[in-house]
C-alpha cells in the first residue's frame, strides 16, 4: 500500500515557490472567473431585451432558445477569434506525471500541503496545445454543472407545469410514445449509425474506434426531444389540446427515459475483454439496471412529491422555502442512492403539482408557480447560449461530413419509426384517433434540445464521443432554428385547429378515455386526491360506509370546508379562463343517482324508526342531508356505456345526517 | 522555465491505476456530496419546520438563526462523534512533494492527463491526520463559496429593504457610527487584542506569531454587526422607527466597511523585511486601497442599481429575470474589477429599491420581493446552520481560554466606544436627540453574524487565524443566542415606545431632519427621481422653466399618468398599513406659491396678448391650468424655517397651458 511510485514534473515555474504570487494568481483566476460568468450574464441579459422586443412586435419566428444559441455563436466567434491570451497565463499549469489519478491530490509545496481535487481528463494528445487556449477553457463549464445545476429546474419545471388533466387522459399514448418510441428511436438510430460507422472504416474516413455501443449511445441521447419551444408555440397559439398533452408529455417523459437508457448502455459491459461484442447476460444486466434505475427515481420522485405539509400556510414564505427544498432533496436524495436526479425531480414535480399545490396557500401557489418559472427561465437560456458557444470555444469538435449526414438521416426515421408505427398501433385502440396531420406534427416538432446537449458534453473523452458531440450540437441547432422556427407556419399548413370547446367535443371526450383512465382517475380523486390533499369530496364521503371512522380520522378538516369548491385547482394550470370550467365539466360527475338512493332511504327508515326529530331538527337535518346528497353527487363514478342522466337532487327524500356524535359534521 | 522540480509521492494506491476504479472512486465521491448537501437541506428543512411551530405558538424567545446554529451544532456533534469512515476512503489521498502550488496542475497517468485545481491550503502539521477524518473534510464548504454566493443575497436583500425614509433622515447618524464607529471598534479591539496576545507572549500562551495586523485584522471582523435578528424582533415588535433605522442603517453599513477594512488590513504590508512593523507609507497605502474599493465598490453598485429599463412592464417573467440578472451581474462586475462585489451589491440593493424598483410593474414588484425574500431567507439559515456545524467539523480550531476571555471583554469595550461617545457628539448636532435607553439597546443589540463568520473563514491558514476563527465562533453563538434572545426583554426594560405616531411628532420631524438631508432629499425628489423612474413628479414641474425642452424630454410619459398618485411606494416596504401615508405627510410638500405665480402670469400675460382663446378652449384651458398648479403644488420645497402655509392653490388666476405644440400634454 504504501509503495512509492515514480513521478516527473514536466514543467514548473521556478518563481510560482513564492506564496504571494500563488496568492495573486489564485486573486487573478478568481477575476477571471467572474468575467468570465459576467459574459454569461450579459449574454442572457442581451436576449431577455430581444426577447422583449420580439414579444412586443410580435415576431414569432424565432423562439427565445433560438435567439440566445445565436447570441452565444456570436461571442464564441469573438472569444475564439477576437480575443487574444497573454501567454503567462500559461505559467499556471505545470504538469507531473504519476501512474494514479486520485481524486483529490495532497501537494507539499516546501513544507504546506495543498490540495487538487481531480477536474477531469485533459483529451489525450492535445496536450501541447493547451496552453494556447486556456482562455476558452475557462469559458468552459464542468459538464456535471449541468446535470447538477440547470438541468433539475428546468425538468421540475416540465413537470410542474405539465397539462395534468389531458396528460392523464391520454396517458396509454404518452407512456407508449415515451418508452416504446425512445426505445425504437434509440436502436433505429443506433443501426443506421453502426451501418454508416462501418462504411467510414471501410472507407477510411473514421480517425478512431467507434463500437456499436457508441452508436447506441448516440441513439439513446439524440432521441430525447425538448419540450422547450413547443410548449411556448403551442401554448401562445392555443393549438388542441390533446395533441399539445401527446408532444408535451411525451417530450416531458422522454427525456427521462433517454437519461435511464443512455446509462444503462454504458454500463453495458460484456464480461471477459474490452472486445464490444454481444453478450445476452450483459444485456439483461443493463435492461435490469434501467428498470432499477427508472423505478427507483420514479418511485424517490412520487415519495417526496406526495409529502405533505398542511399547516403551514399562514406563513408563505416558510411553506414556499419548504417546497422548494424538498424538491431539491428529492434531486439530491436519488443522487446519492445511485438513482438518476433529473428523473426523481420530474416526478416529485409532476406528483407535487398534482396533490401537494393544492395544500399550499394561494400566495404560495403564485410563488412557487413564479419561482421556477424563472429559474427554469433562466437555466434554459442559459444552456442554450452555453451551446451557442461552445461550438467555438469546445476544443475538441470532430466535425466529420458523412458522419454529420449520417446522423441528420438517421434522426429524421428514428423520429420516423417512431411517430407513425405507433400511432398506427394506438389509433386501433383509440376512440379519440390521433389523426395523420397530428401525426405529421409530431414528427415535424421533435426538437432536440437541453437534455440532448448535457447528456453529450457529459463525457467527451474518447474520439467517438467527440465526434457525438459536434454532431449533436448541429442537430441541435437544425432542429431548434429550423423545425422550431417552422412549427407556426407548420400548423396552419397541416390545418391544426386550435382548442375549440363545442357540446359535441366535450361529450366525447370522456368516453373516448381509456378504461385504465377511468380507473386511475376514479381512484385518485375518491381516494388519493382527499387522503394527501385538503381539497375533493371528504373521504368519509368516498369510501364504503364499513370505513367510516377510518375515513373520519384521515380526512383533513379543510376538506369539509372546501368541500363547496370541488373544482380543484389543477386546471388552472395550462388551461386559461373560459376553457376552464367546459373542459373540466366533461370529466366531472354524473350522479350515480339510484345506487346513493337506494342507501339512502333504507338510512332514511332506520332513522324515522328511531323517533321523530323536532321541527328546527329536521330543518337542520334537511339542510345537511342536501349537502351531503351534494357531497354524494360529487363522487365520481363515470358510467362506462349508459347514457348520461341529469342529476337529480332536489327531489330526493331527505336523506339521513351522519351520525350525530362526529363534531366535524356541524362545521358544515 | 523549462526547469526539472523534484517531486515525491509519499502514498499511492496501485490499484487506483485502473480507470474504471477510478471512475468509480469519482462516482463515489459525487455520491457522498449529494449526501452531504442533503444534510444541509434536511437540517434547513428542520429549522423552517421549527420556526413555523415557534411562530404558531408565538414562541419569541429563541429567533430562527440562532435554532438553524442549534441545529447545525447537534449535527456537527453527530458527523463528529457517531459516524465513522471506513478507512477505504482515504485512499482517495495520495500525496506527492512538489516545489510549486500552481492553481492548475496537469498530471500524466499511464499516458492519459488529467486535470487536477487548487482547492487549498490543507493546515500544516495536520498531513498526518488527514485521513481520520475525511468525512468531516467532506462537509467542510470551500469559504468562497460564502463570499460567492451566500452572502450576496443577504447582503442585497438587506438593501433592497432597507427602511428608505427614514434611513435617509438619520442618514448622518448612520453614517457617522457606520463609518467613524467601526474604524474606532476596529482600532479599539485590535489594541486591546494586542494588549492581551502581547501578555500571552509573555506568559507564554501564544502557540504561534500573532502581530498587530492580525489583532487589527480580528477587530474589523468582529466589528461588523448582523442585521438579521434586529431586524426580525424590531419587525415584529414595531419598535420605535428612528431606533429601528439607526440599529439597521448601521448595522447593513458596517458589513460593507467592515469587509473593506479588513482587505486593507490584510494589504498593510510594510515594504522591504517581514517585519510587521509599522510604516507610515504602508498604512496610507491600506488607507487608500480602503477608499478606492469602497468608492469604486459603491459607484459601481449604484451605476447598476440606476440604469432603468421601462418597457419591460408586460412581461413580468422578463423584468423580473433582468432584475435579478443585474443585480448579479454587479456583484460579478465588481469582482472582475478588484472591487468588493458584496458592497457593490449592497448599494445596488439600496439603489434599485429607491429607483428601479418604482419601475417595476407592480406584479414584478412582488415577484422580485418574494424571490430576494426567500433567497435571503434560505442563505442567511443556511450560513448560521453551517456555523454550528464547524464548531465540531472544523478542524484546526485553537481554542485558547484567555484569547477568548480578552476577546469578550474587547468586543464588549469596542462596542461602547463607537455607541456611546458617538451617541453624544451626534446628540450635539441632533434636534430629536438619541436617548440614552436607545443608546443602550444599540449597545446591545450589537449582534454579529454571518459577515463575521465568512470573514474569519476566509483564511484559516496560521495559527493566529485559526485561533481568530475558533474565537469568532463563540462570539456569534453567544451574540446570537444570548444577546438576540434577551432583545425583546430588553426593549420593554428599557421601556422602548412602539411607532406612535402623533401630530407633534409628525410636525417635528420635518425640522429635526439635517439639512444635508433636506437638500438631498429635495435634489431627489425633483430631479433624479423623475430622471430615473416613472414616479415623482414630471420634471417640466420642477425643472426652471429655461429648461423645458429637456426637461420634457427627459421625463417619460408615464410620469404625466402617474402624478395623481404621487405617494411613491417606497414607504410600503418597512412602514405598513396606517403609518404609511400619516409618516408619509410629514415630507411631503408645501407649496413654493408666490414663485411659481410670477412666472405663471407672465406667460399668462403673453398668450392673452396673442389672441383671445374660444370658450371651450378656456374651459380646456382652465382645467389644464388647475391640474399644473396641482403638479407645481406637489413640487418639493421644504422651508428651511418658515411656519407652514396652507397651499393655496383653487383661488389663483388661471395660470396658461403649457405650449400646444407638445402632443404629451394633450394626455393629461
Amino acid at each position: 500500500m504504501q509503495e512509492m511510485c515514480q513521478l516527473w514534473i514536466v514543467k514548473c515555474d521556478s518563481n510560482a515557490m513564492d506564496n504571494v504570487a500563488t496568492e495573486r494568481m489564485a486573486e487573478e483566476s478568481h477575476r477571471q472567473d467572474s468575467a468570465n460568468l459576467l459574459i454569461f450574464i450579459m449574454l442572457l441579459t442581451l436576449t431577455i431585451l430581444t426577447i422583449w422586443l420580439f414579444k412586443h412586435r410580435r415576431f414569432r419566428f424565432l423562439h427565445e432558445t433560438g435567439l440566445a444559441m445565436i447570441y452565444g455563436l456570436l461571442v464564441g466567434v469573438i472569444l475564439r477569434f477576437g480575443v487574444h491570451v497573454p501567454q503567462s497565463m500559461s505559467d499556471v499549469i505545470p504538469s507531473c506525471a504519476v501512474n494514479a489519478s486520485p481524486a483529490t491530490l495532497l501537494v507539499n509545496v516546501s513544507g504546506r500541503f495543498y490540495e487538487y481535487t481531480l477536474k477531469g481528463e485533459v483529451s489525450r494528445g492535445k496536450g501541447h496545445q493547451v496552453q494556447d487556449d486556456e482562455m476558452l477553457r475557462k469559458v468552459t463549464f464542468d459538464p456535471e454543472v449541468f446535470f447538477n445545476i440547470l438541468l433539475p429546474p428546468i425538468i421540475f419545471h416540465a413537470g410542474y407545469s405539465l397539462k395534468r388533466r389531458h396528460f392523464f387522459r391520454n396517458i396509454g399514448s404518452i407512456l407508449a410514445y415515451a418508452f416504446m418510441g425512445t426505445v425504437i428511436s434509440c436502436f433505429v438510430i443506433g443501426l443506421i449509425m453502426y451501418g454508416f460507422v462501418s462504411f467510414m472504416k471501410v472507407v477510411g474516413q473514421l480517425g478512431g474506434d467507434f463500437y456499436f455501443t457508441d452508436c447506441l449511445f448516440f441513439g439513446a441521447i439524440v432521441s430525447a426531444t425538448d419540450p422547450v419551444t413547443v410548449l411556448a408555440i403551442f401554448n401562445e397559439l392555443k393549438v388542441d389540446v390533446d395533441l399539445y398533452a401527446l408532444l408535451f408529455g411525451e417530450s416531458v417523459l422522454n427525456d427521462a427515459v433517454a437519461i435511464v437508457l443512455s446509462s444503462s448502455i454504458v454500463a453495458y459491459q460484456p464480461a471477459g475483454d474490452n472486445s464490444h461484442s454481444f453478450e445476452a447476460m450483459a444485456l439483461l444486466k443493463s435492461f435490469g439496471i434501467f428498470l432499477g434505475v427508472f423505478s427507483g427515481s420514479f418511485a424517490l420522485g412520487v415519495a417526496t412529491g406526495v409529502m405533505t405539509f398542511t399547516k403551514l400556510r399562514d406563513f408563505p414564505l416558510l411553506e414556499t422555502a419548504l417546497f422548494f427544498l424538498m424538491s431539491w432533496s428529492t434531486f439530491l436524495l436519488a443522487e446519492a442512492c445511485g438513482f438518476t436526479g433529473v428523473v426523481a425531480v420530474l416526478f416529485c414535480g409532476i406528483t407535487q403539482a398534482h396533490y401537494t399545490f393544492n395544500n399550499l396557500s394561494p400566495d404560495s401557489q403564485d410563488r412557487t408557480k413564479q419561482l421556477f418559472e424563472l429559474l427554469n427561465f433562466l437555466a434554459e437560456n442559459f444552456i442554450f447560449s452555453y451551446m451557442g458557444l461552445t461550438l467555438f470555444s469546445f476544443q475538441s469538435h470532430v466535425f466529420n461530413p458523412m458522419f454529420i449526414i449520417g446522423a441528420f438521416m438517421a434522426v429524421f426515421l428514428g423520429r420516423a419509426a417512431n411517430i407513425y408505427p405507433l400511432s398506427f398501433l394506438l389509433n386501433l385502440g383509440r376512440k379519440n384517433k390521433i389523426r395523420s396531420n397530428f401525426q405529421h406534427v409530431m414528427m415535424f416538432a421533435g426538437l432536440r434540445g437541453a437534455m440532448t446537449f448535457a447528456l453529450s458534453i457529459r463525457d467527451t473523452a474518447t474520439y467517438a464521443r467527440q465526434m457525438m458531440f459536434s454532431t449533436t450540437l448541429l442537430i441541435v441547432f437544425f432542429t431548434v432554428w429550423i423545425c422550431g422556427g417552422g412549427t407556426t407556419p407548420m400548423l396552419s399548413f397541416m390545418s391544426i385547429p386550435s382548442a375549440v370547446l363545442d357540446g359535441s367535443q366535450r361529450r366525447n371526450t370522456k368516453h373516448e378515455s381509456a378504461w385504465p383512465f377511468r380507473i386511475w382517475y376514479n381512484f385518485d380523486h375518491n381516494y388519493l386526491k382527499p387522503l394527501l390533499t385538503h381539497s375533493g369530496p371528504p373521504l368519509t364521503a368516498t369510501m364504503p360506509a364499513c370505513c367510516g371512522p377510518l375515513a373520519r380520522c384521515l380526512t383533513s378538516p379543510q376538506a369539509y370546508e372546501n368541500e363547496g369548491q370541488l373544482h380543484d385547482e389543477d386546471s388552472d394550470f395550462i388551461l386559461n379562463d373560459a376553457s376552464v370550467s367546459s373542459m373540466y365539466a366533461d370529466v366531472t360527475v354524473s350522479t350515480d343517482a339510484s345506487g346513493s338512493h337506494t342507501i339512502n332511504r333504507k338510512h332514511s327508515f332506520n332513522y324515522s324508526a328511531g323517533g321523530g326529530p323536532s321541527d328546527e331538527g329536521l330543518d337542520h337535518e334537511l339542510a345537511l342531508a342536501e349537502h351531503e346528497v351534494a357531497i354524494r353527487g360529487t363522487r365520481l363514478v363515470l358510467p362506462m356505456d349508459d347514457p348520461v342522466e341529469p342529476p337529480t337532487t332536489v327531489t330526493l327524500p331527505p336523506p339521513p345526517s351522519p351520525p350525530r356524535s362526529d363534531p366535524r359534521r356541524h362545521r358544515l
